[in-house]
């Protein structure tokens, strides 16, 4: 900084040491692991409307929590009405929507997080373009794979019945495509494997991919309140 | 999950539990902050450019992480063509740059993060609709107070020079506002006060608002590479 003062500013209350110039990010991503004492990875769940996509991140990241990790759930609950809540539901939209959910999930892996998602997320295109936004081994995507059948009998929102009714248009599943995953890392058959077991499945494939140290978990994660 | 098996899907290697039900967030902000150690909050600089926002920032946060605080930094650097590329340098998209950051500093703050934001932030309004997006209490606005006079002879990015040139169309100070945060919690005055003594302003600020314990800061911070 070779800045001097000036007629319109008081006089420094300390000389400038001239050691001191522009400082740029110190705190980088592995020290940020360093002292987490595991990675940051992005976790991108996708599945249809009640597949459990939210329920199993959430419980991933209590196991996780437990274990002194630091996690983030990012599902419609937090970015719908903030971040995303100037996007609307037309092709261009939803592409947008997923496009910065991505972006934020990079910011926090980059803050060392393990950053779950939990968004419906139908087009592979648009899950490829988040796998692409980060280096290979930051991402691992995981298909919830529950029949619609069953994700149409749990209609938590009562989404599926409006949909069926036509109150709700291009509903992922029954009026607009959801796209199989071909090239994730593992699919959990949400809807018929016990929460606690697809929970470890996750947990395994974090293991795997190296980017949480071997976890002791407990037999009663499912039933946290 | 009240689901049971249909004839696509196979029987499940364990029966799902009764009390199995919807799970949602139980890692609560306050849990992480309990983990973390400090509380999750927004700091947020704003000053003109080449005023030492960002450096100041850094800094700061290389004093929190020495003492074991999760921080991140959000600057120019990182949302720019990630998050914000679709922006450009128009009214409308001005805002709505603020608008976004604002939303993904509110998440690292739910996370348990200390962010620090480091933007020019020229609007009153824009920087008040972010505070207005937290709880009182949870958003620092930190006025980085160095004279454009400064700010131009530091001119890092060469940037002073094409706006003078009129190269760079609405550039802040020259040809477009800055407004003077007037309902703000701190000064610093970043063109004539010594770095290591605003940053010690800084983390007093953090400490008198509740959001960090009382820290030992070493004499050298700005010294670190």
């Amino acid at each position: 900084m070779s800045s001097k003062p000036t007629p319109h500013s008081p006089l420094p209350t300390k000389p400038e040491r001239s050691n001191v110039v522009w400082h740029h990010a110190t705190v980088t991503r592995a020290r940020r692991e360093a002292q987490n004492g595991h990675r940051g990875a992005i976790i991108w769940f996708t599945g249809l409307s009640g597949s459990g996509k939210s329920t199993l991140a959430h419980t991933v990241e209590e196991a996780l929590h437990q274990q002194g990790c630091r996690t983030f759930v990012l599902d419609g609950d937090n970015v719908r009405h903030g971040l995303c809540g100037d996007l609307g539901f037309s092709n261009k939209d939803r592409q947008e929507n997923i496009r910065r959910i991505g972006e934020v999930a990079k910011l926090y892996m980059e803050a060392g997080v393990i950053v779950l998602t939990a968004f419906i997320s139908p087009y592979r295109a648009d899950r490829e373009r988040v796998r692409g936004m980060v280096e290979q081994g930051d991402f691992i995507e995981i298909y919830c794979d529950t029949p619609i059948e069953i994700c149409e009998t749990r209609d938590v929102k009562g989404l599926y019945k409006k949909a069926r009714a036509g109150e709700v248009l291009e509903f992922t599943g029954i009026s607009s495509p959801y796209q199989v995953p071909e090239n994730h890392e593992l699919t959990v058959k949400t809807g018929t494997v016990s929460l606690d077991a697809c929970v470890q499945q996750v947990i395994d494939a974090m293991i795997c991919h190296g980017f949480v140290p071997p976890l002791k978990l407990g037999q009663d994660i499912g039933n946290k309140p």
